[in-house]
């Protein structure tokens, strides 16, 4: 019989929890609004008790306390979201299931969903996911592996270039500024603005910063990690337009540094949307069940 | 019998071969300037010829072509080094020996090294190795590998913040003007100065502004690779009053984003000048020989 597996991926807004052994052998999958702990976390308890698991991957937002060895391993620990702070995930499931647990943030588990379930992704030795949206962050598949080093990557936090006088907007990260984040995610597209992304046609000049912004992040992540895909999720990036926009950009900004074929062409198999759509991080989280096992 | 391996660090000014077997255990050393490729890899081989080796570590200047695939594997690719573009060292060296050749880029050589010959890095899943002198690079072990990717890294080449008020020089990189070895190299600093490096007193504002630069590289790196150890090695980091300036900066530009202690901390170990002093690179390059015996 095939194994069932569980994956939750957690969000600001919703948590989503799915039941399955693969991205087509999904049995059932719902989403619960993002409350408090109790409630959120609760429901997802009662919605995997109904099945016979053997193996659950948690995947939340983060910042995490990833350290094994940590007292507070498996805790949601920094962040702003009221009662969110300090909530112990793998402690909550522990109490009730009796299966290995995987535990990763949301965006490693969308890197990690990417390169094991997709068949041409599987032969790579690194990937990276990006997610661009309500807030900007990234997984990194480096050496075949999820990266996490000292805690894990913060990527939407890198310092970019930034032409004030282009852009005079001074960034919306409470921590610093004018960092990816603060320049580049749907909040700071509709602070600097004043409108929703959504409502800005493909013609606005918002689009051309955007993906300048965009662009000096991955140029650095392809300078550093040197990464074989970049996949770009997330909100932000349902505007199609930024791809094309995006690789020419980055192309432009290596100007024939790096002699590799794959950043002198077009970059359409290169810089890419998630091919698992916006279930890469729920699926994610299943493959990490997966591979506890 | 302990096994002999040799090391080759090849540089833009001189060639270092190593015969030995660990940093304890040189039998010999040499140095040879870089001329051209057949004298200079001439005088090399002619230097490990005369011993009866297990395997030897290929690790020069780059960009090279590392892709065991690649009908020019061995080679290094687009230098501008007069002479140099396109010499394959690795075949040069397979006409002579019969013994395994491991071969990588001069940085991934140093920072293999530092990894490998120190216990107390030896631990470590991360650590990355940046050389900050005539150029800029960067050497990285990931979950415990040296990391190639498409390619291999070139983390000089990291585009920065970069404030021309506060510093109108516009970069001496010829691809991209100002990015991180633009600004921050011992020719950059030269540049701005109209003097070398080596004369500016420890008291002159250019410490202070390469500091910056080096931290912003440094913080782009915590926040996309997270590594457990950074090194600094290269001719300007010899000025030591960088490194409790990077820290500080270091610390200022996170914030407090991150909460691992380590960050929050003195850095003073985490931040650090190489154990191997200037021989990570040939010491490295000797640790890759061992490593594919």
């Amino acid at each position: 019989m095939t194994k069932l597996y569980g994956g939750m991926e957690g969000g600001g807004t919703k948590f989503i929890c799915a039941v399955g052994s693969g991205p087509e052998e999904i049995v059932e999958e719902i989403r619960v609004p993002t409350t408090t702990p109790g409630e959120t976390l609760g429901q997802a308890i009662a919605f995997f008790q109904k099945y016979n698991l053997s193996a659950i991957g948690l995947a939340p937002f983060g910042p995490l306390d990833l350290d094994a060895t940590s007292p507070t391993y498996g805790s949601i620990t920094a962040t702003p979201k009221p009662g969110w702070a300090g909530t112990n995930v793998v402690a909550a499931f522990q109490r009730i299931f009796n299966v290995p647990l995987a535990f990763d943030l949301d965006v490693n588990a969308a890197a990690f969903g990417e390169h094991s379930w997709i068949p041409e992704n599987q032969r790579l030795d690194s990937l990276v996911y990006f997610t661009i949206g309500t807030g900007i962050g990234a997984g990194f598949i480096v050496n075949g592996k999820v990266t996490h080093g000292l805690s894990h990557p913060e990527a939407g936090h890198m310092r970019l270039p930034h032409d004030r006088k282009k852009d005079p907007f001074p960034g919306t990260c409470p921590f610093h500024g004018d960092c990816f984040e603060g320049m580049a995610s749907g909040p700071a597209l509709a602070s600097r603005w004043r409108k929703p992304g959504e409502t800005l046609p493909d013609n606005h000049p918002a689009w051309e910063l955007e993906a300048m912004y965009i662009a000096y992040a991955l140029v650095n992540v392809i300078l550093t990690v040197s990464p074989q895909r970049i996949v770009l999720g997330g909100g932000v990036m349902e505007r199609r337009l930024l791809f094309p926009s995006i690789r020419g950009k980055v192309r432009g900004l290596l100007n024939g540094y790096l002699a590799s074929t794959v950043l002198t062409g077009t970059m359409e198999e290169y810089i890419v949307p998630p091919a698992l759509g916006k279930r890469s991080g729920v699926l994610g989280a299943l493959a990490l069940a997966k591979s506890v096992v």
